[in-house]
């Protein structure tokens, strides 16, 4: 199969975005990435052949259709092909798979992947209603299940089984909170105190629970924004500024569509197999991996999956956060970026913005969060309550 | 670059879908195309590596996401790969592409792709804004343009350059409703009598203006339906019950979103790019082609198409028409299904449907509106006005 890498990366601030559409949101992040691969627009020798648009809320929140057609005129690529991809919060994930796909076919020679989302369009239950319908609609959504009862009931199961306490789950969230203390894209820039809050009984008043257990600092922010990256044919990276991180591996799983259904509830299936299979096609083990981005939309998220991508043994992995295992200089930093928890959840761009991150640590550009010596990489995106996984594994090539 | 053909198809009535859910529809499709390659569903040995759903209105319209997911839960398809695709109503070829891709890249050895819209829960003017999500949103959208009110100036401007007429525009129109007639999971079975209509005075009760100087039977109907396709490695195609058909040459192009920005107007650019690419991977010239489904949405559409795939020459493609050249049994037969016309127009579903009917004349298995002999086949998927389009080659191999 023909080897494919990243050249370029690019990022807007997450929060809230008022420069502009949709279009020039993503336009945005896209740009940026050229502009990194020393990509030259103006010249119109641009050679980029695809275009894919990972997006969750486009049709529903912003009442659009054709994003990657538009994308593509807008930076006149024309006459680029062009799609949009939706796969929930993994969009993004799925989207650079895709590009991956398209380059190694040999179809195409570079491929430009954008991740956007504009959801502070909605406020308060309309964007809980809109992340929703990735639920199941019948078992699930009918019922009034939402994102965060589904977590708060997957959070209570997984603590009283492993014995995770709340304390356990506040250490994640502040790690993530520090880490992005170092981010200048993430959304959030503080560093709440939540050991003292959760142990004091006014806990309601800044830190509510809004699905117990889960409090709000429990839970990642609805952001905007957009992340990009350029992917190429290893065997055709050389005309470009950056020399390519390289795409070693990707695996991805589904799972039942209704969490009920599994057979052992306080499982991510789909995380363990897609990692499997990002390992395998990589030639490489979680020990191998220097540094990662794991879905934290729910600090359990991040725990249940540092395990299930082999890291720790199950049940352990809020032990290792407690060891400080997981912080930067730790034995595998995770969310160095600040993760879904405080450097934002655009949802499309998820999974773009991770794999981001994971090129700027193995490039060694990630200024105060950078894991020194980073050499292998992983991503997990996930997908519904875990229904769809996908696992990225980069390394660095040999200098 | 590893060859990919279908082994299986599959297709709902199209119409008005009250039998269930958006999923209960797309599954209908997909159940068959799995049972025409001979997939034993039941018996877990599927080997389904990847499922792609076509779809531009799930999110709009149904206000649902994670749409290929489901259908990989409902199926039983667990842990294939998954991811919901939009590229406007060239969703289905785009989707058809990227299976394409995933199985020449060597990820994956068998794809199933599946394209479905549910619009008739939506009526009148909801609809039509809906379709018109896909045109530019400043440029065009909110100057109250819409799908019809574009094509209505497009199809005046060909009149005018090429002298074509009401009655040519018609002829389209009557040889589509006669096709459908044969293809039992077609919308509308009937034949209007336009060329009375449209020469008497009443023809505003029957068949009304709806953006001059299109009528209603001008424009296709909406449709609610899913199409299906089973794709496979041809290395890989003897565990199948089905001969493969030969995907040969897919290609696509971009083209300004806004329709005022084109250097002529009357040009569908993307058209004659994607064909050419098609032809070129495909190793064949038009008059190679033995059948061609055209995306007509409106019917001056499939005219434009017949001169920019190359079958007439630029301003000549009504005159074949009228001289019968692109009815069943003339030099090339186009839109045998009855065309988005007739057989209607479901967005997400058509590209699928259109390569579905390919198929069945490569098979010989098109019944009624066989075009005997037939060993290539042309399908030409249009997204927006023209800004994004799909052309796909089918070949049939020799016995």
């Amino acid at each position: 199969m023909r080897e494919v890498g990243i050249v370029g990366v690019g990022h807007t601030n997450f929060g809230k975005f008022s420069g502009g559409t949709f279009i020039d949101m993503i336009s945005m992040a896209a740009v940026e990435a050229l502009d990194d691969a020393g990509v030259k627009l103006a010249e119109g020798q641009h050679g980029i052949d695809q275009v894919f648009v990972a997006t969750m809320g486009a049709g529903i929140l912003n009442k659009q259709s054709g994003i990657a057609s538009a994308l593509v005129d807008t930076l006149n690529l024309r006459p680029a092909m062009a799609e949009t991809v939706e796969n929930g919060p993994a969009s993004g994930a799925s989207a650079i798979k895709l590009g991956y796909m398209a380059i190694a076919s040999g179809m195409c020679d570079a491929v430009l992947v954008v991740g956007g989302e504009m959801m502070r369009v909605v406020s308060g239950w309309e964007g809980t209603d809109f992340v929703a319908t990735m639920l199941h609609p019948e078992a699930e959504y009918n019922y009034g299940i939402t994102l965060p009862t589904l977590a708060g009931m997957f959070t209570r199961l997984c603590m009283e089984k492993y014995g995770i306490t709340e304390k356990d789950l506040a250490i994640v969230s502040v790690k993530n909170h520090e880490n992005a203390l170092h981010n200048p894209v993430a959304h959030l820039h503080i560093v709440p105190n939540l050991y003292a809050i959760t142990e004091d009984e006014d806990a309601g008043i800044v830190n509510p629970y809004v699905a117990s257990p889960l409090r709000l600092y429990s839970v990642c922010p609805v952001s905007d924004g957009a992340a990009a990256v350029l992917l190429c044919a290893m065997d055709k990276a050389d005309r470009f500024a950056k020399k390519p991180v390289k795409i070693a591996g990707i695996g991805q799983a589904t799972d039942t569509h209704a969490v009920a259904e599994r057979e052992v509830s306080t499982d991510l299936l789909a995380v363990r197999l897609a990692a499997q299979n990002a390992y395998e096609m990589a030639g490489l083990k979680p020990e191998d991996i220097d540094v990662a981005e794991l879905h934290d939309a729910f600090q359990i998220l991040e725990i249940v999956e540092s395990e299930e991508v082999g890291f720790f043994k199950r049940g352990e992995g809020h032990i290792a956060a407690r060891n400080g295992e997981t912080k930067i200089g730790g034995k595998i930093p995770i969310n160095t970026s600040g993760g879904l928890k405080a450097k934002g959840h655009p949802l499309g761009a998820t999974g773009v913005s991770q794999v981001v991150e994971i090129v700027k640590q193995l490039r060694g550009e990630a200024a105060g969060r950078q894991v020194k010596g980073a050499k292998a990489g992983l991503a997990v995106n996930f997908g519904g309550f875990g229904n769809n996984v996908v696992a990225t594994i980069l390394t660095k090539e040999a200098e």
